[in-house]
């Protein structure tokens, strides 16, 4: 028998749907024919299973078929005509449809579902978009490395272990000083790598493992770096909304928010934004970090990402020049989802000359050794540059709209959780 | 004074150049101008330095520098008027032109020079056009984890460390086992990550941090997936030689050796394979690894990338399923390259049955307990896929035309070698 696989089908063609048994369900009359749905080339195909057809109803959810028939004529739908198992599931241990998202053991499994496809699909856009805005920004993509011996103490904790030679390595935190280094020999870099943060305790915009984006480049300053962050932003926005209906529909979500991004996003410095937050009732000191609740009844405000600017020295890291009229402040810039993601880029100007790294790294407690091949790339000629830093987990969360960063996630490696699948 | 960048300028207009001071040679002749060379917009250019601009020869080489200038009339080269130090370079500790490429400790200086740009820059082709084939066959791009707690363990040694709560983490050796994972949930993935191996001894092929691409795909079969790679380095190479003769032209290699690629790629089983090394002269058992000189010869007698398929069970791991015509052969393909880069894809079907997988993990000596979550990828509906993994590190250094892996690395961690830069 020659077959046409379902895509390609026409009334009266000979049809094949193989995939995924979605479901079956048995015709309410008797004489009837029941209804078989397969998962495969990731949609979802129905057939109208005949009587004769038999033993159907045996055949467990997932199960690998493949279903013979043929198309309806005109609306009519297709019919099997016969169901071969190629590969028998046993029955599920979980209902994947009702499954928690916390529950990280079946989360293989969990993955087959909508909501889960849907995510990977967004991951998979994301990331694409992100690469044509930058390279049509004439950014290079660069690989930085993971394994090093001082991680750039960005947030959390590190990782370390033995390695040869009686080294210790270090798992980087950040692909921020590798790429900045690059920006000496391309100018435009952006790396886009996995990253890792021993994290206390388990939020839901954490996670131990994120993939993130770095983008640098010569000539940029903390307020063209602004612009660079918001165009980008919005550009794949407008992309999700003009082409991803369909996973937004999928995953359940609404795509309402997408709206939001089209604004210009504010830019207040963190001088008026702690007199915001003030006056919206939280307590905050002049150079406390920002309270989670506060930044978000902030972002209702302004009903869009917002900028906060200009932090001071000693809630930024070594990486950041002073301003010249006013050396506790730093040319710096954080966006803020408006949403509940948090964070969601870091960015600024760096340090350009080789003294004042120096001293910024021991403003902040690093071993000056540890750092002596970066303060090479200051000592011997380095163009002045601005960049910024995605978490790119917490962008595709913000994005899709979900409230919490393992719906936008693979396989999240969750602080205190486990390594497993 | 306004000005316009160099790559507007044209006849009387005024210009700026900017970036990295290349060289500066003075006049032969004391009126003469000198010529100064500056590196900017990843290109570098010239201008004459009339004697009436002075200090010129004391600036040194790699500072930051700003040439204000006009542009010569008809054919004749631009003329600064005024030379302005952004970032003052120290002496140089090294002889970038001439640095030794086994020399790291000054890497992020040597990334500067024009072979080691070209470097990063093939990287950024090969990704961008390995992306674009796979997408345009339908591929979804998936991010696979690096912390697991059983890795796969398909070359050299694993490196583990201490997680939350007494758990052990391990450095993922290959993407392969998640991505396969997800071929449950989206039929078609391939992942771009870095693994790690702890490999005994430098070579010129070994990294211990390696990116690795990771492809799977739903219905495919070991015939497919060998067609799929060879039009997969088709394309790389067709796009390379189409589209950057000045990439080769900067790095100082030749493009003769893309012209192999365009040749259909040979197909030999182990057996086979044997047979051919022992006719070159070699020493060899059936059930050996292959000799990398060996290897090597085989290629020069094919011209051309080749397969070697059909591997025996022993030398290959627990993914694999058996030949139903001979439970000890395996429908699986490495592709080798034949300018001694060595193993640039390795190949094949999956086992598609869980009482197989557990029968494969006993084995090769696994712990079924660590594996349960893999075996159940099994246990609920697998469809039959196949794949290969590519060594992005390998496979650009072979589309470069390089006899060295460091050659087409950004930061390379080589076996026993050091982490900084």
């Amino acid at each position: 028998m020659t077959v046409t696989n379902a895509q390609n089908q026409t009334a009266q063609h000979e049809i094949l749907m193989r995939g995924w048994l979605e479901s079956y369900k048995p015709g309410k009359n008797p004489d009837a024919g029941g209804l078989i749905r397969v998962r495969g080339d990731n949609t979802i195909r129905e057939a109208i299973v005949p009587k004769r057809v038999t033993g159907v109803e045996d055949i467990p959810t997932q199960s690998i078929v493949e279903v013979y028939g043929y198309a309806g004529e005109g609306d009519e739908p297709a019919i099997a005509t016969d169901i071969e198992v190629l590969n028998r599931a046993e029955a599920l241990p979980v209902d994947l449809r009702n499954i928690e998202l916390s529950n990280d053991r079946y989360r293989h499994l969990h993955l087959r579902t909508p909501k889960l496809r849907a995510a990977l699909m967004f991951r998979h856009f994301v990331q694409k978009y992100a690469r044509e805005f930058l390279e049509s920004r004439g950014y290079f993509h660069v690989h930085t490395p993971i394994l090093t011996e001082a991680s750039c103490v960005c947030s959390g904790d590190v990782f370390t272990f033995p390695y040869y030679n009686k080294k210790i390595a270090t798992l980087i935190q950040s692909p921020w000083m590798y790429a900045d280094s690059l920006v000496g020999s391309l100018e435009k870099v952006y790396a886009l790598n996995p990253s890792f943060r021993r994290e206390r305790e388990p939020t839901t915009t954490h996670l131990v493992e994120i993939w993130q984006l770095q983008v640098d480049g010569a000539w940029e300053t903390n307020e063209t770096a602004m612009t660079l962050e918001e165009e980008f932003i919005r550009y794949m926005a407008n992309m999700l909304r003009s082409n991803h209906a369909d996973l937004y529909s999928m995953a359940g979500l609404s795509m309402a928010h997408l709206n939001d991004f089209e604004k210009s996003y504010p830019r207040i410095t963190y001088d008026e934004s702690v007199k915001r937050i003030r006056k919206l009732g939280f307590e905050m000191e002049y150079g406390d970090d920002f309270d989670d609740d506060a930044l978000h009844a902030l972002g209702k405000e302004f009903g869009s990402p917002f900028f906060v600017t200009t932090y001071p020295k000693r809630l930024k890291n070594f990486w950041f020049p002073q301003l010249e009229e006013n050396p506790e402040l730093t040319p710096s810039n954080d966006l803020f989802s408006h949403t509940g993601q948090g964070e969601i880029i870091g960015g600024g100007e760096r340090v350009n000359s080789a003294d004042q790294l120096a001293s910024n790294l021991e403003y902040y407690g690093h071993d000056l050794d540890e750092f002596d091949w970066f303060l090479e790339t200051r000592k011997y000629g380095c163009v002045p540059h601005a960049g910024f830093s995605v978490g790119f987990d917490r962008l595709t969360a913000m994005l899709m709209g979900v409230d919490h960063i393992n719906k936008a996630t693979v396989y999240p490696r969750l602080p205190q959780g486990g390594l497993r699948p």
